[in-house]
């Protein structure tokens, strides 16, 4: 194997020693290593569990700047943007500390016996479903990475975690592995809690694992829905939590078109342009009032100052390029205008296209698709009560935006009708703001019907993530000795 | 097509007049209906879906004795059971109609903007998934059938139902739908929210169809798997819940062996005994002390002076002999007792057979799989240390039981060895009781691990079953005149 080798975006050239790849038997004792060790973590008292989440984020914390650096030289993604995404990291990790205090996580319930002691006295509690997975993604070096959400979200829930580095940052996914393993030692987790393991061949190995309990994957529908299927054809199937990415259809409804248009378009190219494009929550679809001239001229005015980045790999720049040469054959769309490239060889240039409401709704499910990158396609409008029929077409969605002025009526009828659709295709409604910039906050929704996540149900941000590693079960008639330690009545914190 | 053809179990002839299966185009008709009324139904104040769950239960009850004994001709459960069965599914639908009064089901969450005005206004509440499809179960005509759990808790959730009948009841799902037609229709409900189709094909063609958001399944293995096939493979993949059996394994740990061995015999006879056997918690595994001759006699007297029953139809019968032929021919087993065969062709004998631990720890898998029908393996064991190991390559159970006697201390450590088992495989845990007979409660979980369910966080009992059926979404920065009902803090009751 020749090891997992970083690239400089803003050259093109290596970027440090490759990473070795884990090989088989490093797969099979990374997996046996978190199945031996997951009853003494999920047995560990969850403030216990808190504390070294925290530990682990004050250790990132103290190596932010070198972190960030390097991150920089294998992703070019920018120092500010990579330090905030550091703490967005750790703050992830924080919230979950906190979730695990909350004890709700645990969603305890008690059903007595009938006060004449008729039926049966139930309680029930949620125990962490077993070793879990992680498939890191290429745009998020830190926060949907080693040491993101997925990783924080399990450990937290009591459930071992072995990473699935991605190939286009493994020197920063070594380093951020050493970091949390020896944070997670130093706090007295067990060894083996934590494992990375690099290589798609060690992924793919990893899920085939008899012992593995869950994953949980962010990245692109083809190999999101590979691992899928894996999943689905073990011996012993095991859920699998995939956000495959999303085109995020945005809103602008004729009153705060005419409004507010400068600062419509200024916010539109800096969410379209943001990280190079590179978000499962990049507004990929702009609808406009069509006869809005001043706005249109906002807009390309606003795209045409942009500037794009270099992009993550070569393999995600030519997949742009071709995705963006398809929108710009098309015979019913047009450029409306274009920013200044990126630097080095794999540099996007960003982009908005325009087209008809009727030729859009005509080129579905193609004009529809997502164009990871930042290209946008505008799609003006007649009416907006011709929006509603065709947003119902686009399938599933991470987000979806309306921008509206409260103070025009019509903007209100039609942000409503607009509204009852996005609330039943997308996880996540905003209004007057923009796809991109998920908070981590405990009521966070990041999901959404297929195909944006496999698991409709679930969540990547928020508290609410950590259910994905839990089940629940109940005990029937067990005397308070012999419950669990989630559901005995007096347990309190073990003074040690 | 022939038409669904019942039978009487007690002589294995014809039953009343076929039913028609439902074509292809009556599917699609069902489904669209279903679809075209989805947003007026979830958009129903939950108090008026509670007042319609209600009405159909009282429905129901009124015709408490007419269904009891249809449905006694089709399967032969007797009129006392039956009729309890009834009043257990409307139980059911009042226990949803409790939980929409209560609202936690819409899991709001509030994550307001920081006190600066930084950050961004988060507010999030559950909406119903969409049409959902219910497969009816052939041994609980009632509970697990048309209008049944997975149809009461997805009606609840704002969803309309398509349900495919099964055909081992036909006319009695026939008469059920009827009523819960009627009743909904009375109470104002929109036609097409609750639909019933009929055959195998139409089943099939109900699962593919685009316009359907999520199923629920109880039943075999084999008939799970076919159909979770399907949905993971339709263009657009939908949530499926299937309940697939399960062998619910009993441990008689010493002590109490000692101390009540006639009433467990008891408990142990009765339990594999009930309904001739035909229910995904019999009790499959018996683990007793092996030198414990007390206890084997008192077994194999409570199974010898048992009565076994016609069981639900001929392939179920079949696979029963086959699955009891196969056990008996084991090498390792000997047969310890046998009760009375049950009335007509197709009635099963009780039986129970030894095993040892050691034996039946070489057996695995095999004589660890379920066999529907009254048969149970006793597996004596030699010492209680052995036995958490071989619970552990169980594979998931529904339940799992542990007998103990609290006074003595060696029962005390063995109980917590096993229960550290049955806590991580299992979805119930019953002390000195049980796997039959699931209450209805709020905390109540049926569920448990693969293979006894395909979605191991979700339960088919209880107040968490409407969670099957939900999805959230976030709102944000979202002006209050804008959110959903759920959400609008002011909300009260419509009068009306």
């Amino acid at each position: 194997m020749a090891g997992l080798q970083g690239y400089d975006p803003r050259t093109g050239e290596p970027m440090g020693e490759p990473v070795a790849e884990t090989t088989a038997a490093g797969v099979d004792a990374a997996v046996q290593a978190a199945a031996e060790v997951a009853e003494e973590w999920a047995n560990l008292n969850p403030h216990g569990r808190a504390v070294m989440l925290e530990a682990v984020a004050a250790a990132l914390d103290d190596r932010t700047q070198g972190l960030a650096a390097l991150a920089d030289r294998e992703t070019a993604l920018g120092g500010p943007r990579l330090t905030g995404e550091v703490a967005r990291t750790t703050g992830q990790l924080r919230l979950f500390a906190e979730v695990l205090r909350d004890g709700a996580y645990l969603d305890v319930a008690h059903s007595p016996a009938g006060p004449d002691g008729t039926g049966v006295d139930l309680r029930r509690v949620s125990r962490p479903i077993g070793p879990v997975a992680v498939f890191a993604a290429s745009n998020f070096p830190f926060a949907f990475s080693v040491a993101g959400g997925d990783t924080a979200s399990a450990l937290a829930a009591g459930c071992p975690v072995v990473v699935k580095a991605h190939e286009g940052h493994p020197r920063t996914s070594v380093v951020t592995a050493e970091i949390v393993t020896a944070a997670l030692r130093e706090a007295g987790a067990p060894d083996g809690v934590f494992t990375t393991v690099y290589g798609v061949d060690a992924g793919v190995a990893l899920l085939w694992h008899p012992a593995l309990a869950a994953a949980g994957f962010t990245g692109s529908r083809r190999g999101g829905l590979a691992l899928r299927r894996i999943c689905a054809e073990r011996d012993v199937p095991i859920p699998f939590y995939g956000e495959l990415g999303s085109v995020n259809p945005v809103t602008v409804l004729p009153g705060a078109a005419a409004g507010r248009p400068a600062e419509i378009a200024a916010g539109y190219a800096a969410s379209l342009t943001l990280g190079a494009g590179q978000f499962c929550t990049n507004p990929g679809l702009l609808f406009v009032p069509a006869g809005d001239d001043r706005l249109l001229a906002a807009i390309a005015a606003a795209v045409s100052g942009s500037a794009g980045g270099p992009m993550l790999s070569a393999r995600i720049y030519h997949q742009f390029r071709a995705a963006a040469a398809r929108l710009a054959d098309d015979q019913a769309v047009t450029l409306l205008a274009s920013g200044s490239p990126g630097e080095g060889p794999w540099g996007a240039a960003p982009a908005a296209y325009l087209v008809s409401l009727a030729d859009f709704a005509a080129g579905l499910p193609g004009l529809g698709n997502e164009r990871f990158g930042p290209v946008g396609l505008v799609v003006g409008y007649p009416d907006p009560a011709g929006l509603p029929a065709v947003l119902a077409r686009l399938g599933g969605n991470l987000a979806g935006c309306v921008h509206l002025d409260q103070s025009v009526p019509s903007d209100l009828d039609a942000a409503r009708a607009v509204l009852a659709v996005l609330g039943r295709t997308t996880g996540r409604v905003v209004i007057n703001g923009w796809p991109t910039g998920v908070a981590v906050a405990w009521a966070q929704h990041h999901g959404g019907p297929w195909p944006a996540s496999t698991a409709p149900a679930s969540t990547s941000v928020g508290a609410a993530a950590i259910r994905r590693w839990l089940v629940p079960v109940v005990y029937q008639d067990c005397p308070l000795l012999l419950l669990p330690p989630g559901l005995r009545p007096m347990t309190r914190p073990m003074m040690r």
